[in-house]
C-alpha cells in the first residue's frame, strides 16, 4: 500500500500540493487498506495519517501498517488542525466527495492553510491495477463465472425475473460474495430491449430473449458480467442480433491494448453495429473500469479522451436493443497487458440456447 | 405527497427562504414519491419541480403526480438557472449532502441568486410519520417478526454466524424485502459483548449468548429488531443480564410518549442499568428514528434536546456488554401516539432459551 502513497506523493508534487485529505471510502481503502466505514487520510510529504473514530482504532492499526493511526477528536476539524500545523503550501481535498458543510467546517477551523479542490486524483491512480488487485479481480470473476453456469439452470419457462435475480444472488453469496456489485438486471422477452431492466414479476416464456447483467463484490473488488440467452431455438432475427453483438465485441477485444485510445475501442464495436444498420440501437458506452467500485476509470465511450495502459481492467459490453422486439448484450471484463489484452471472464458465450 | 410540500413551504417561510433545492435521495423521495436514483427537487412558493435525466422522465411522471417534471440539461446548472430565473430572496440547499464541487458549479452558473446552506430541514419533517408511512413501517416490521421466528430455527450449535446472517436475509428477501436495512449483526459467545459484531465463521456452541440485530427495507421503509438468545439453559449470570436489559427496556417503554424529552426516555433505561452497577457497560444511545433511512431523527440519547411527538417511530434498544463474558441487547420499534406509545414489533421476548 505504501507504494501507492509514493505514487500519490509524486502526483501531489506535480500539482504543487503540500498534502491531500482523502475521505472517499474507495480511495481511503485503496491507499491505506483500511476497510472501516468512517475516517479520513491526511497524506503529507513525510507523514501518512489515518484518522478514524474510537470504534475503528484497532482495526485500522491491523489493516493499515505504515500509517500513523490517529483518533479523531470532536469536532473532527480539531484533529485536522493539529495534523496540518506545520504545513507550508496548499492542501488538496476531494471536491467531488466532500460536502459543502464539511468544507465550511474545515476552512473555518483550520486557518492559515490554503485548501485546494482536486478532482479524480486518487481515482486516476486506481485505474491501473497492481498485481494484488488483479488477483482479487480474478477471484471475483471466477465466482461470477460459476454463477453464470448456475444461471443457466435457473432460466426455465414459468420462473419469474425476480426469482432468477434472487436465487442467482443467493448462489453467489453462499460462495463468498459480500454482496452484489450493483442491482442485478434480468430483462426477458420484450423487456430485454430495456438496457437496465430491473427484474419484475414477469414469468419467462419459451422463445424469450433473456438478458442477465450481474456482478459481485469479493475481497472488496467488483465483477461485472452480462449474458443473453434464448429460451429455446432462436429465431433467425434473434440469431442475427446475437451474432452481431458478438462480432462487435470481438472487434473491440481485438483492438484493445496498451496505448490504444479508449474512444477507438468504443468505435471499433460501434462501427460494426452501425454498418449493419443498427447504430441507433446501441445507446450506451462500450465499457467502464471495474475495481473497488463498479464504475471507475477508464471509460470506453465515444467522448473518452485517454489511452489504455497496462493494468487497466475494463468491461467490454456492446448491445443492440430493438424496442418491442428485444435486446442482446454481451459483457466481459478484460485486463490490458503489456502486449495486448486478456479476457478475464470465462463464462461461455457461444452456447446461448437453453 | 403535496401536503408534505405545503409543510415544507411553511418551514421555508419561517426561515425567510424563497425556495429549497433538495438532492438527498431520502428527502427527494419523501417529498415527491420519486424513487429513481438521480435528480433534484426545486421547491418554490408556487412551483414544485422534479428535475431528472432522460432515463427517469416516465417513471418520475408516474410516481410524482402534482410535480412538474423537468429534463435535466447538460450541465445540470443550466436547468437550475432557468428554474430560478424570477426568484427573489435566498434559496436554500442541503449543506450536509451537496458536494463542494456541485455547490461551486451552482453558484458559478446561477448568478444573482443567494444560496443559503440549510441543515436537516426536510429530515425534521420526516421525523413525524403520516398514516401511509406508518402502514408501510408496520408491514416491514411484520415481515421482520416472521424473520425472528425463522431465526430461532437457525440457531443451532455448529452453525456459523455468517450462515445465520445469510440464511436469515434470504428468508426475508424471499418474503419481499428489497434488501437488508443495514449489515446484519450476529455476535455469539464471547463475541456477543461486541455491540456491532459483524458475523464471522465462528460456530455457535451450547451455552452461547447470541445477539442478532437485523432489519429490512420494504416498500422503501426500514425495520430494525434485536433479540438475544441463549443456546440452552441460561446460567444465573446470563439470566440476570437478560432480565436487567428487559427491565431497562420496559422502563423506557413506560416513559415514552408525546411531549416527553427524548433524553428522559434514554435516562429511564440508563438509570435501571446504572443502579444495578452496569452503567459502564451500556455505551451507546438508547434509540433512533427509523423510516426511509435506518438512522434518522429523533435520537434517544443522553444529549438529545428535542421532545417526542405523535407519529415519531423510534427504536428502544438498551444493552449490557461485559467484555470476555458476553452481552445482551433487546430492541423494539415503537410508535409515539397521541396518548402514549405502541410497540410495533411483535417478536416474542420472554422465551429466549432455545
Amino acid at each position: 500500500m505504501l507504494e501507492r502513497v509514493e505514487r500519490l506523493r509524486s502526483e501531489l508534487g506535480r500539482r504543487a500540493l503540500a498534502g491531500l485529505i482523502v475521505s472517499r471510502p474507495a480511495n481511503r481503502r485503496y491507499l491505506s487498506g483500511f476497510t472501516g466505514s468512517a475516517g479520513l487520510l491526511v497524506v503529507l510529504p513525510a507523514k501518512a495519517y489515518l484518522c478514524t473514530d474510537f470504534r475503528y482504532l484497532e482495526q485500522a492499526a491491523a489493516e493499515a501498517p505504515g500509517w500513523e493511526i490517529v483518533k479523531l477528536e470532536r469536532p473532527w476539524t480539531k484533529t485536522l488542525k493539529r495534523l496540518l500545523g506545520g504545513v507550508k503550501g496548499p492542501v488538496g481535498f476531494e471536491a467531488d466527495y466532500l460536502t459543502f458543510a464539511r468544507h465550511a467546517a474545515m476552512t473555518g477551523a483550520v486557518v492559515g492553510v490554503e485548501f485546494t479542490p482536486t478532482h479524480g486524483l486518487v481515482e486516476e491512480l486506481r485505474a491501473q491495477k497492481c498485481a494484488d488487485e488483479i488477483a482479487r479481480l480474478r477471484r471475483a470473476i471466477r465466482v461470477t463465472d460459476e454463477g453464470a453456469a448456475f444461471l443457466r439452470s435457473l432460466l426455465q419457462p414459468g420462473r419469474r425475473e425476480k426469482e432468477v435475480a434472487l436465487e442467482l444472488e443467493f448462489f453467489l453469496r453462499r460462495r463468498g460474495a459480500t454482496g452484489p456489485s450493483f442491482p442485478f438486471i434480468v430483462a426477458s422477452g420484450p423487456r430485454s430491449s430495456l438496457p437496465h431492466g430491473e427484474p419484475t414479476q414477469r414469468k419467462l416464456c419459451p422463445g424469450d430473449l433473456v438478458t442477465v447483467d450481474f456482478g459481485i463484490v469479493l475481497e472488496g473488488y467488483c465483477s461485472d458480467l452480462t449474458r443473453t440467452f434464448v429460451l429455446g431455438t432462436p429465431t433467425p432475427e434473434q440469431r442475427f442480433l446475437y451474432d452481431l453483438v458478438l462480432a462487435a465485441q470481438e472487434k473491440a477485444l481485438a483492438v484493445a491494448g496498451p496505448g490504444v485510445p479508449a474512444a477507438e475501442v468504443d468505435a471499433a464495436a460501434r462501427n460494426v453495429i452501425a454498418e449493419a444498420g443498427y447504430g441507433d440501437y446501441f445507446g450506451h458506452a462500450l465499457g467502464h473500469g471495474v475495481g473497488l467500485e463498479i464504475h471507475e476509470e477508464p471509460h470506453l465511450s465515444p467522448t473518452a479522451t485517454g489511452k489504455l495502459a497496462p493494468g487497466m481492467v475494463v468491461t467490454v459490453e456492446p448491445g443492440v436493443y430493438l424496442p418491442g422486439t428485444g435486446g442482446v448484450r454481451t459483457e466481459d471484463v478484460i485486463l490490458i497487458t503489456e502486449t495486448g489484452r486478456e479476457v478475464l471472464s470465462q463464462a461461455p458465450k457461444h452456447s446461448f440456447f437453453l
